[in-house]
C-alpha cells in the first residue's frame, strides 16, 4: 500500500458539513492500490468500559483520476460531533490511518489519535440556493442582443450587424430589445439571464464602470431595468448582474478626482497609487487590472470603498430584486471584502446566487463564506479538448472532470456555473470548426452535468466567432439565417433537463472508462432512479452496455423509447451521438 | 519520482501571504525521493514575445518527517500577483508540476497551467502580535496560587495546602495573592500571566460560569482586578483571561430561567434544547460540553447570544485593558462566531492575542480570520514522549515536531503557545517520574523553540501532581520546600531566551537525525546568527559536531564560553544534558 499517496485533512473538500446532521468525508489513495476503506467513527464522548465505542462503515470510490482514487461517504451524525479514522486494506495489509499517521491497530483508549470534526454548527454550513440547479441561463452581452429603442442609441451607433464587432464599435442593443425577446427565451426554455455589465461605462463591454449606481443610458434607465426584471420574474426567469468591483473605469468619478486633485483628492485612498502625480498613461503608476491603465484597481480594504460597494451590491437587490451577482475578476479582490459581501447580500436575499469569475482552483473562495460557485471553465476547457478539439481521449477527459469535481464541496458542485463559451472565449461552434454534431454533443453534456448550464446568446442558432471581439457579434434574428434545427435541439434538451429530477438533483458518478472505451459514461442518481449518459465523440459507432437485470423500467429518454428490462442491455451508439438511459428499480 | 506523493494547493499552509509583498510556498514530496525543486514563477501579466516571462529559483527542504520532505521558499512578490509551478528533479527525470498535473516541459504560452496566487491583499494577511514572541507566560489557577485576602475566602475554605486538591475543595487563592507575588514572577523573568477563569462560577475551577460580567467574589472584585492588571502592566507583564464561551454553567442566569420557565423562557433559544421539559439530570436533554449536564452548550449562532458574548469579550478589554483571550473548548463553537470575535476584539486592541484551546489539527481556525494560535499540545505530547517517557526515539520526535510545524502558517507557528503541562494534564515533574534532569531538558526545549512558552504555576519549584485534580495543588511558598536550584535554572534560561533574538525571532530548522544520532538538533537563525540547540535525553554522553569553518564567532551560550572558530567543532555532550552554540559569520 502506498502510504505517501494517502491524504486526508478534516477541512475543505475532504471533510465538511453537507447539512446539519450530515458530514461528507473524502480520502485520497493511489489509484487501484486499495481494495477497501472503512470509516472508523463515533462521538468522542461515547465510551464503554473505558474504551471508545466506535462504529465502522464502508466508503466507496466516488471519483478517480490519473493518479488517485477518491473515497467518499455521506455520514449521518445526529450528535453533530465526530472523531474518525480510516481502515484501509489492500491485498496484503490492513492499515489504520488517523491524524497521527499510520498504525496497525484501531486505537480505543486514546481518542486524540483520530481526525476530529468537533461540532456541526448550522451557521457554518455552506448553503447554496436550490433554484440554481433548476435554472438554465442565457448570457446576454447587451449591446449585441437586440436594439429595442433607437432613442437611446449611443452617438456612434452602427446599423445592426453592419460591421464586424471591434473593440470600440456600438450596435445599440438595449433592455427594451431584451424585453421584446423574452418570449423567445421562454420558448427556448431559458429561466435565467446573466447580463454582462449594465452600469454607466465608456466601452461597449461596460467593464470600465463610470457610475455603479446608474444604468448606462445606451441600455435604458432604471425604469426600463425595473420593467425588465419584473417581466422576467413574471415569466419565471431569474436575473443575474455583473459586478465589476476589482477595478473601476478611468472615468469613474473618484479616479477622475484623483487625476484632478492628486495628493489633495479625498479619493486618493480609494485606489492603490504608487506615487504622485498619478498619470493615466502606460505603464500606469497605480495598480490596475493587468497593466491596463484605464482600469485602476479599487482599494476594497478602505472602509469607505468597502461600504460604497457593499451598498452598490445591496441597492440593486433591494430596489430591483435581482437574483444573482456574477463577480468579475473575483480572485484579485480581498477575501475579507467577499466575506462581508456574502453576509450583506444574503441578509437581504438569502437565496441570491453568488458566482465568482475564477478560472483556476477556487477552493479558497468556495468553503461557504464567500461564493456559491465559480464559472466552471475547467469543465469548458476539458469538454472542448475532448469533443471539439479531440486533443484528449475519454480516459483523460474523465480524469480531468473527476479531479475538478473532487476538489470542491458538493454544496458548490451542485450549483457550478457550467458553460461552453462566453464573451471571453471563442464561440462553441467556432471551437468545433463548424461541426454542428459536436456542438450537439457538447450541449448534451452541458445540460446533463451537475450544476447550472448557461447558453451564450446566439450559440443556440449557430452563431460563430473567435476570440474577443469576434465572439461578440450582433444576434441574428432573421430565422432564415438561424440554424433552427440546432435551436430545436437545444429547446428539446432543456425541456428534458427540466422534466427529469436526475438532471438537476441527481448525484454524479463518473464511470471509469476501460482502456478500450472510446465513449464517456456518467450517471446521475436520485432516489431509485439512475440516468445513464453515454457520449460517443468519435467517428465510429460504439457498443455500450448496461446491466438492467434488476431494473423494472428502462427508457431511452431522448427517443422516448422503452427498452427491455431484466437483461443486460447492449446498444449500438452511432458516431458523434449520445444516448440517455433512465433506469428504475 | 513518486508522483502520488507530491502535493501542493495554493491555500492554507501550502501557499499564503506572510507579509504584504512576501509569499510562503510549500511543496510536499516523498522523503528522499527528490534531489532538487525549483519554483517557476512570475507575474501573470509579464509576457515577452508572446511567451510568459517566468523566473526560476531553488526551494529548500525546511522539514522532513517519516514519509515526506517539505520544500519551502519565502518569495518576494513586489507586484503582489503570482502564477507558479514546480520543476522537480530526481536522479533520472525532471518533471513540471502545475495545477494541471505533471508535464515534461515548462509551458510558456498558456498561463492557465500554473498555480495562482492572484493578489496579496494586506487585509487578508494573517497578522499575529509580535510581543507574544517575546513573552514568557505563567499559568495561574487562581484558587491555588496565593491567598492574599482572607476576607473574600469562600465559605468552605480550607487552610492552605491542608488537604489534597479534590474536585470540589477550595483554598482561597485570590487576586491580592497574585498581586503580592508579582515581584516573584518578575524575578523569575515572567512577562505574561494566563489566568484560568475568574468570572463568577460555582466550582473551584470556574469553568461553569454563572455571570460573565462579574468577578468571582472569592478572587476579589473589579477594582482588585483592575489593580492586578495595572500592577502587571507597570511591570511589563501582559494578562490573558480564559473565555468559556462554548458552554455556560448550570447556574448561568439564562439557563436557570429556562429551567424555571421552560417553553416560556425568553432564553430558550440561548441553548440547544432537545425537548421540554428541560431537566438538569443525566443524561441531559440539551446539548452540553461532553455529556456534562452542568455545562449546557451555548447557542452562539443566536444573534442575541452572539452579541452578548462579543460584548463580554469587548468589556474586559475596554474596561480592564487585558492583553489576551484564551478560548476554552474553542473547536466546538461555530467558526462564524470566532470570525466575528476576531474582528471585534482586534478592532479594540489590534495586538490582542487570541489563543484557542484545540488539541487536534487546528488549521481551520488558523488561517488568519480566527485565532492567532492554539495551545500547542502536539509539542507537549511529543516532548514528553521523547524526554519524559522515552517512548519515541530522536527520529520519531523530529518527525512529529516537523509534521506539526509544516501543518501551519509561519505567522501562527511564531506565536504558538508551547507548554509542558497545564491544569488539564499531569505536571511535568510527575510525567518525568521525579527526574529533575529530564525537566531541565524539557525546559531547555520549551524556552528555545519558536512560539511563546508557558510555565504552569509551581512547576518551576518542582511541584508534582497527576491528572486533574492532583495537578492543581496549592502553590508552595516556603523556600525550604521549593526546589530552588530548578527555579534558578528556569530563571537563567528565561533570561537567556529574552536576551538572544534568535530564541524569539529566529527561523527554525529541524536537523534530520542520522540513523545513529541519539540527540536532537535544531537551529534558530536570525540575520547572520544561527543558534544551534543540541539535546541529549539519553543516559550516555554523545558526540556532537558543528561545522564552524566559516564562522567568525562561536559561543557556548549556556556556559558563556567562547569556542575556537574556523574549524569543525566536536563537543562531548554529557548524558541528559543540552548544549547551545551561537554561531556568527
Amino acid at each position: 500500500m502506498l502510504k505517501e499517496a494517502i491524504y486526508h485533512r478534516p477541512k475543505g473538500n475532504f471533510a465538511y458539513a453537507y447539512k446539519v446532521e450530515t458530514l461528507h468525508i473524502r480520502l485520497k489513495t493511489k489509484k487501484k492500490d486499495v481494495q477497501k476503506v472503512n470509516l472508523i467513527y463515533g462521538d468522542p464522548y461515547d465510551w464503554k468500559k473505558k474504551k471508545w465505542d466506535y462504529k465502522k462503515i464502508p466508503m466507496s470510490i466516488s471519483a478517480s483520476d490519473d493518479l488517485f482514487d477518491y473515497w467518499f461517504i455521506e455520514l449521518n451524525v445526529p450528535s453533530r460531533r465526530l472523531r474518525y479514522g480510516f481502515e484501509i486494506s489492500d491485498k496484503k495489509d490492513i492499515l489504520i490511518y488517523t491524524e497521527k499517521g499510520f498504525t496497525s491497530k484501531i486505537e480505543t483508549e486514546d481518542i486524540s489519535y483520530y481526525f476530529c470534526f468537533p461540532f456541526i454548527n448550522p451557521v457554518d454550513i455552506f448553503e447554496t440556493p436550490d433554484w440554481v440547479k433548476e435554472t438554465v441561463w442565457y448570457q446576454i452581452f447587451p449591446d449585441r442582443f437586440s436594439n429595442g429603442n433607437k432613442e437611446n442609441d449611443p452617438k456612434k451607433v452602427l446599423p445592426w450587424a453592419s460591421e464586424a464587432p471591434s473593440l470600440d464599435n456600438f450596435f445599440g442593443g438595449d433592455f427594451e430589445g431584451i424585453i421584446n425577446n423574452l418570449d423567445y427565451l421562454t420558448d427556448l426554455g431559458i429561466n435565467g439571464i446573466y447580463l454582462t455589465p449594465i452600469f454607466k461605462a465608456y466601452s461597449n463591454h461596460k467593464y470600465d464602470t463610470i457610475d455603479y449606481m446608474e444604468i448606462d443610458p445606451q441600455f435604458g434607465d432604471k425604469e426600463t431595468f425595473k420593467k425588465l426584471v419584473d417581466e422576467c420574474h413574471q415569466r419565471g426567469i431569474r436575473v443575474m448582474l455583473d459586478a465589476v468591483f476589482n477595478h473601476s473605469g478611468l472615468y469613474f468619478g473618484p479616479f477622475q478626482d484623483v487625476l484632478e486633485n492628486q495628493e489633495n483628492s479625498k479619493y486618493k485612498d480609494w485606489f492603490h497609487l504608487h506615487e504622485f502625480p498619478v498619470k493615466d498613461v502606460y505603464p500606469p503608476n497605480y495598480d490596475t487590472f493587468g497593466y491596463v491603465e484605464s482600469m485602476p484597481k479599487l482599494n476594497t480594504e478602505n472602509p469607505e470603498v468597502r461600504s460604497y460597494f457593499l451598498d452598490v451590491a445591496a441597492y440593486w437587490i433591494e430596489e430591483f430584486d435581482i437574483d444573482g451577482w456574477r463577480l468579475d475578476v473575483a480572485n484579485e479582490v480581498d477575501h475579507s471584502f467577499w466575506k462581508a459581501f456574502r453576509k450583506r447580500v444574503k441578509s437581504i436575499k438569502p437565496d441570491l446566487y453568488i458566482l465568482g469569475e475564477i478560472w483556476h482552483d477556487a477552493l479558497p473562495w468556495l468553503e461557504g463564506d464567500q461564493f456559491d460557485a465559480v464559472m466552471n471553465y475547467p469543465f469548458t476547457l476539458a469538454s472542448l479538448d475532448y469533443i471539439a478539439k479531440e486533443k484528449i481521449d475519454t480516459k483523460q477527459f474523465a480524469n480531468r472532470l473527476s479531479t475538478s469535481y473532487a476538489s470542491y464541496l458538493e454544496n458548490s458542485n451542485e450549483v457550478a456555473f457550467n458553460l461552453l463559451d462566453s464573451h471571453d472565449t471563442p464561440r462553441v461552434l467556432t471551437e468545433c470548426d463548424g461541426d454542428i454534431e459536436k456542438v450537439r454533443l457538447l450541449y448534451a453534456l452541458l445540460f446533463s452535468f451537475p450544476g447550472t448550464p448557461c447558453v451564450y446568446y446566439g450559440d443556440e442558432i449557430g452563431m460563430t466567432g473567435g476570440e474577443d471581439p469576434e465572439c461578440r457579434k450582433c444576434m441574428v434574428w432573421d430565422e432564415v439565417e438561424q440554424n433552427t434545427s440546432l435551436k430545436k435541439f437545444v429547446k428539446q434538451f432543456i425541456q428534458l433537463r427540466l422534466s427529469e429530477e436526475a438532471f438537476t438533483h441527481g448525484k454524479l458518478s463518473i464511470i471509469q472508462p476501460n482502456e478500450k472505451d472510446n465513449y464517456f459514461h456518467f450517471v446521475r442518481s436520485v432516489k431509485d432512479t439512475s440516468v445513464h449518459f453515454f457520449i460517443n465523440p468519435t467517428n465510429q459507432p460504439v457498443k455500450v452496455s448496461l446491466d438492467c437485470t434488476s431494473s423494472n423500467y428502462v427508457l431511452d429518454l431522448w427517443n422516448q423509447k422503452e427498452l427491455k428490462t431484466k437483461t443486460n442491455i447492449q446498444v449500438e451508439l452511432s458516431a458523434n451521438n449520445f444516448l440517455i438511459l433512465k433506469q428504475s428499480k
